[in-house]
């Protein structure tokens, strides 16, 4: 298998990026190429035994900041890491492409004509998921490539996140739940009260809907909810955790007593951290291009990229991207 | 000053919301009238000494539940609590009416024809406003009366949630902001990205879009949403918040050791608890409407109640309904 690693990636990049695809590359065997400035690589790399690792490196001129505006560099930066990443796979020279690097310049770039990979053919928005970091890793689909969306997409990506959770996260009849505000009566918007009727008929596993407690507690183990909702439940629960652990550090140093207290339970903490923190889930996928594309978190460690780079390996093994196409088709809900 | 308090209101009616009315009266020296059970009410007003308190019980033969269907007890409970409290406001026997009960069923009835105080002229949605419990105390509006909004609507919310804070919390030139799944270029669902421009004219104190992450922080003092996305904000801080320390608790408890920290740390949890507990803010006032409404949460303890009806005179002497009704008239959003 061929992976091929965006470089330029990571908010550190390319630190974690390279040495991530060196932890990937010597654990599952695979060839990696990283693709970004090629004498940044081979200087990073350099501070690695590669030898009997399979990685190439292919040099980009360009390359796409956190800070961008994804609409002006997907035209603007044609040479950059992602677009000759994403093009790779296009081309069948990569199997898959992994980047932690602007969201929504991946995307577009994804989708560009003649570059990206674009739609599975009947597949009417792309979708990104993301695993939410208590135990049940619940998946919530979609976090944000799509802020406005009518119904049918909705039923899509529960299907998407259906096939990815039971293929890549090995989930038997994965149960499939819409993210409301209220499970009662008149609960919902016109979008969740249009797209339950179609996922209670789409021959899923739809339990219902959901708020975003049992979301959390993974009642369900897809959600799904239009990107915008999405990515405010994800934005929030973020923002959350981490004001109540910075809260959490601040009144424990104020005084002796708490701060003896804090050091005693320090184990506590990086427990709960382990339960509430993104960074320990991977990458997100892109679910609906042609293609398997995994995003991580700008933040991501080198850990963060092995485990993305894991993550593309099972979407290519487990034939997520024919999957979806395969029933797609049969669903008729194209 | 009259204040009609729903004795029926909370989980553990009539307890509380007697206990936090008697509170109300003594602090006040407003007149509290008590609706609902009339036996029940004064048995456990006989508990109290009252004798220098203005008190008085109205009978109301029918109590709402909170898993009652708000569409039915609408109809069919035509003589509960919430309908003959509601009802006083609107005929002048009362200035103001707080309930800690069913939420759905208090809006329904707020606007029910005939019974209700229906909206002031010229407001398209009354909405639902709430202080979020981080020190700042920012002001969500709206969270959950509205599923589905029209730009117009959360122009309107802004003007209504500005007044608010402005008259009530005493915040100088309120800053307004949309909630949104970030700032930058491209970012929020159309809802948004036509209510932007809307609040950009208004002559309020817009200052853009922000993200959960800077709500929390108070960034802005009032932060709109359709009532859909702010309901789901709000539930998702809860459930993590409630997550989060319910974990803690859990792995404190599971060795010696960080049970002795926890026990040398117990005052940060309590002082963390008060950010981030919904119950310490009072009630959510229901803006638009013609005549004040306080809608505390089920789980109030007597504290919350009394909390509420603190909130509920403030927006009388504070002309908050007729300060909404003249800038809706002046602000030509009608």
């Amino acid at each position: 298998m061929r992976i091929v690693v965006d470089a330029m990636g990571s908010d550190n990049h390319p630190k974690p990026d390279v040495a991530g695809s060196v932890l990937a590359a010597r654990e599952y065997g695979d060839t990696i190429i990283l693709v970004g400035d090629e004498m940044l690589i081979h200087t990073e790399l350099s501070t690695y035994d590669t030898k009997r690792l399979s990685i190439e490196v292919v040099n980009a001129k360009q390359t796409i900041e956190m800070d961008d505006k994804p609409s002006q560099v997907i035209r603007e930066k044609p040479d950059s890491s992602m677009h000759i990443g994403i093009n790779m796979v296009k081309n069948g020279m990569a199997d898959a492409f992994v980047t932690a690097g602007n969201t929504g310049a991946a995307l577009g770039i994804a989708m560009l004509r003649g570059v990206g990979l674009g739609r599975i053919p009947g597949v009417k928005r792309p979708a990104l998921g993301v695993n939410f970091p208590t135990p049940e890793r619940p998946f919530l689909i979609d976090n944000g490539a799509n802020a406005d969306c009518k119904p049918e997409y909705l039923l899509q990506f529960g299907l998407m996140g259906s096939i990815y959770v039971e293929r890549v996260l090995g989930t038997v009849n994965p149960r499939v739940a819409l993210i409301s505000n209220g499970e009662e009566e008149g609960k919902g918007n016109t979008l969740i009260q249009e797209a339950a009727p179609l996922l209670a008929n789409s021959g899923l596993n739809f339990i219902g809907n959901i708020e975003p407690k049992e979301f959390m507690r993974g009642v369900a183990d897809v959600a799904v909810a239009d990107g915008f909702t999405g990515n405010i439940l994800m934005k929030t629960a973020e923002a959350v955790s981490s004001y109540m652990a910075e809260l959490i550090r601040t009144y424990m140093k104020a005084n002796p007593i708490t701060a003896l207290g804090g050091l005693l339970s320090r184990s506590v903490f990086s427990q709960v951290k382990a339960h509430l923190d993104p960074d320990e889930v991977g990458g997100a996928p892109l679910l609906g291009v042609n293609g398997p594309i995994i995003i991580g978190h700008g933040r991501s460690n080198e850990v963060a990229i092995k485990h993305a780079i894991g993550q593309a390996r099972l979407i290519v093994q487990n034939d997520v991207v024919e999957t979806i196409a395969a029933r797609i088709q049969g669903s008729g809900s194209t």
